[in-house]
C-alpha cells in the first residue's frame, strides 16, 4: 500500500495554523509500515484539489484527505472526491439525526447549513465523529481508496485511531520500525564519518541528521513483524554504540535532560545549577521531566556580579579581574551552588549569549561550563554562534552542554577531562 | 507572482518533525500579498522531487524549496534543481572559505563532506547563511524561479527575512498588513464580546484567536501601499485599545516578557524571581530579551522546602502546616527574593504543575503568584489544567501569569487587587 496525504484548507496556506495533522498521520502511517511518499496542502478550490488527487493517484493507491468537511459553502472536499470517483451524494438520515443530537446536547438547534454534513457518497463507509459534526468517510473504486477525515485535530485523531487504523491494517503486510541514536558533543559530519560504511546499508537504513546542536542517527528497518525488525535493528545499534561510545546519551525519544534525570535517579545522585547566561534554562529543562524533584533541589540565576558574590560566594576581585565570563568564575559558581544546596554535584554556566558582548576580550558565543562533585573540577570552554539570531541558540546549546557535562561526570566518561582539585584550582588564581 | 512550497525531507514524511517552515513561509508570503496555491512535502528522492517540481511549475512561476542542502549524500535538493534548470554545479571558493571559517571558529576542521555545500549552480544568486554552513540559492530560467533554503528553521528564517523578502518584493503589487493586539487575563470569548461589532468588518478584518493561554485579535488590511494599509488599521487599533484597556499588554510581535522588560526599562525598575513549579522558566523568559540584565539580577529556583527556607527565609512551620503550594508560602518567597536581591519587586510562583499532586487537598493546576514591592502584597490564585499533557501548559501559563502580575503591579492596573502590607499578611498567619 502506498499512501499520500492531502491537507485541505486556506488557513494552512495562509500560515494561520500549523499543520499538525500531517505530522500525526505521517507518524501513524510509518508505524503501520505504510509508505508515504508525498504530502500536499491545497486550498478549498475544486480545480486545484482535483489536480492534487491526480498527482496523488499517479504514485499512490490510497489518499487520505483532512479538512474541508465543514458546513459552509467553501467546504467542498467531500463533493470533489465523490465526483472524482463518479459517486452520487445521498442524504443519510442516521447521520442527520446524530448531528441534530450533537447540537441539542449543547442546548442549540442545528443550523440548516449543517445538514450538508449528512450527505454521503453512495457505497461509502461512514466513520463516526465523537467530537464534532462531520463524519469521516472511506470510498473505494477499483483498487483505489479515498479516506476523508475532518480537519480539527481533536476530531481527526481519535477517528483515525478508532476506525482508520483497523481498516488500514488489513492492507499492510510489513511494518517500519525506527530507532534513533542520540549523541552530544560530536558534529553531524564527524559522527557520519565514524559510521560511513553503515550509511550505505539498505535494510536497516542508517541516516544522520542534526537538530538543536545535537547529531542523531536514525536506523530504520522494514520487516514483516516487530520481532523481525528488531532482529535487523539490534546489531546495527550495537555497532553504532561501540563506535560512538559515551557521545551517545540516549536511544529513541529521550532528550539530553531526560537521559540525565534518568541516570541521576538510577545512581541516586542530586545536582544544583548556578546559571548566568542560560538564566534558568538548565533548571527549566531538568524540571520539564516529571519527578525531577528527586534529583534537583536548587537553582540560582545569578545575572549580576553582585548576586554571584552574595549568593554564590564568587570572589569580587576575580570578577573584577577576570570578568564574569571566565573559567575561574564558573568554578566558583559551581562550588558555591553545591555548598548552598547540599547537592552531590554543582553545575555552573557563564557565557556571552549575545547579541553583543560587553567585554572586548570575550567574543559572543564564548561559554564556560563547570561541574564539580565537591572534590574535582570538570571544565568545558566552547564557542557557540556569533551573529544572526545567536542568543537563543547559544543559550539552548549552553544549557545542553551543561547538562551533558553533568552526565559525563556522573558516568566518568573518558571524554571528560578533570582539572584536579577544585579548591586548588580556585586557590591557584591570584587574589590580588 | 504565484508561488509554491516544497519541503524536502524524509524526517517530515516519517512524522519525526513538525513542518514549521511551511507555516512560516506561508505567513510571510501572505504578508507580501503573494498567492500560495499549493505546498508539498517529499522525501530525499530524485524522481519524486522532479515530479513535485513539474507539478509545482504547472501552476506557479516561483517554487521555494526547504531542506536537503546538507553535507551528506542523501541531501540532493540542490543537485536535482540545478539539473531541472539544466545548470552545472561549480565549486565556489568564497563559500568554501566561509564554511571552513565557520568550523575553525568552533575550533574544528571542516570534514571533507562539507565541501559539497560550496557547489553552486552556474548563474545563481548565493544567499549567505549566518547560522550554518549551507548557503541559500536563487536560480532563474526564463520566467521561472527556484529559491533553495536550508531546512533548519534557525538558518532558514533569518535568511528568508534578510535576502528573500527584498527579492520577492520586486514582484508583488499589493500588500497585506496585519497587526496583532495581545491581551492577558481575559478569555477569548469575553474579549470577542467586547469587540463583537468589529468582528464584522471587511477591510480591515478583525479576528480573535487564542494561543498559549492568551487571547489575541488580529487586524488585517489589504491595500496598495503600506501607508494605505496603516490608514485602515490605525483607527480600529485605537478603538480596540479603548475597549480592552490594561488587558492589552502589547501590539504585534511582543511577548508578555518583552512588553514587561520594556516597561521596566522605561520606568527604571528591577525585579527578582523565586520559582518553585516554574523552576527557572520565568527567569529564562525574562532573559530571552536582550538587555534584560538592566532590569533583572537574580532568580532562585527553590525546588525543595529546605531551599525555600534556607535561601528565601520561608518559615518551616508554614511549609509544614500550609504546604509549599499556598498563598503564605508564595508571599514569603516573594519577600525573600526581594530582600536577597535588593530588587524593586519580588515575584514568586508556587503550584502543582502536575501530572500528579503529592497533596490530596491541592489539585493539579492550582497555582499561587505573589508580587511585592516591599510594602504591599499582590496575590493571584488561579487554576490551570488537570489531566492530559498539563505539566508543560501549567508551567508556561504560570510563568506568563507571574510576569503579567508584575506588569500590572508596575502600571498600577485597576485589575490588580492589593492584599495590603506584606509584613502584616505574613504575620497574620499562626506561627504554631
Amino acid at each position: 500500500m502506498n499512501c499520500e496525504l492531502i491537507s485541505v484548507g486556506t488557513e494552512i496556506l495562509l500560515g494561520d495554523i500549523l499543520n499538525t495533522n500531517a505530522r500525526f498521520l505521517s507518524k501513524e502511517l510509518a508505524a503501520l509500515g505504510i509508505s508515504l511518499m508525498h504530502q500536499s496542502t491545497v486550498g478549498d478550490n475544486e480545480k486545484r484539489l482535483k489536480a492534487c488527487l491526480d498527482h496523488a493517484f499517479s504514485g499512490a493507491d490510497t489518499v487520505i484527505l483532512t479538512g474541508g468537511l465543514g458546513p459552509t459553502p467553501d467546504d467542498l472536499t467531500k463533493e470533489v472526491c465523490a465526483s472524482y470517483f463518479g459517486k452520487k451524494l445521498i442524504m443519510n438520515e442516521d447521520i442527520l439525526k446524530e448531528i441534530k443530537a450533537y447540537f441539542s446536547r449543547k442546548g442549540l438547534t442545528m443550523p440548516d447549513s449543517n445538514s450538508k454534513q449528512a450527505l454521503v457518497p453512495e457505497n461509502s463507509t461512514v466513520l463516526p465523529n465523537k467530537n464534532g459534526t462531520a463524519p469521516g468517510l472511506i470510498m473505494e473504486k477499483e483498487n483505489k481508496k479515498i479516506i476523508l477525515l475532518p480537519g480539527p485535530p481533536r476530531e481527526m485523531e481519535p477517528m483515525f485511531t478508532d476506525y482508520v487504523i483497523p481498516y488500514l491494517k488489513r492492507f499492510s503486510h510489513s511494518i517500519i520500525k525506527s530507532r534513533t541514536v542520540r549523541t552530544f558533543g560530536i558534529g553531524e559530519s564527524a559522527m557520519s564519518e565514524k559510521v560511513s560504511d553503515l550509511l550505505e546499508n539498505e535494510n536497516p537504513t542508517v541516516a544522520p541528521y542534526a537538530k538543536d546542536g545535537e547529531a542523531l542517527l536514525r536506523i530504520t528497518a522494514k520487516a514483516e513483524s516487530e520481532a523481525e525488525a528488531e532482529r535487523l535493528i539490534s546489531p546495527v545499534t550495537e555497532e553504532i554504540k561501540a563506535r560512538l561510545g559515551t557521545y551517545i546519551y540516549g536511544i529513541d525519544a529521550e532528550s539530553i535532560e531526560e537521559a540525565t534525570v534518568s541516570l541521576m535517579k538510577e545512581r541516586g545522585v542530586t545536582a544544583a545549577f548556578a546559571e548566568s547566561c542560560t538564566a534558568g534554562l538548565c533548571a527549566k529543562r531538568i524540571t520539564d521531566i516529571s519527578g525531577a524533584s528527586q534529583v534537583f533541589n536548587c537553582g540560582v540565576v545569578s545575572y549580576s556580579n553582585e548576586i554571584k558574590s552574595k549568593v554564590l560566594g564568587v570572589r569580587a576581585n576575580d570578577l573584577a579581574r577576570f570578568g564574569a565570563v571566565s573559567d575561574i568564575v564558573a568554578a566558583q559558581m559551581a562550588l558555591g551552588v553545591k555548598k548552598l544546596s547540599g547537592a552531590d554535584y554543582g553545575v555552573a554556566v557563564t557565557g556571552m549569549a549575545g547579541p553583543t558582548s560587553d567585554d572586548p576580550s570575550k567574543p559572543v558565543g564564548l561559554i564556560y561550563i563547570a561541574v564539580t562533585d565537591g572534590k574535582n573540577l570538570y571544565l568545558k570552554e566552547f564557542h557557540g554562534r556569533n551573529g544572526g539570531n545567536c542568543r537563543d541558540y547559544n543559550r539552548f546549546v549552553s544549557a545542553s552542554n551543561a547538562i551533558n557535562q553533568l552526565r559525563l561526570c556522573i558516568i566518568h566518561s573518558p571524554e571528560l577531562r578533570s582539572e584536579g582539585s577544585i579548591e586548588e584550582f580556585i586557590n591557584s588564581y591570584p587574589r590580588n
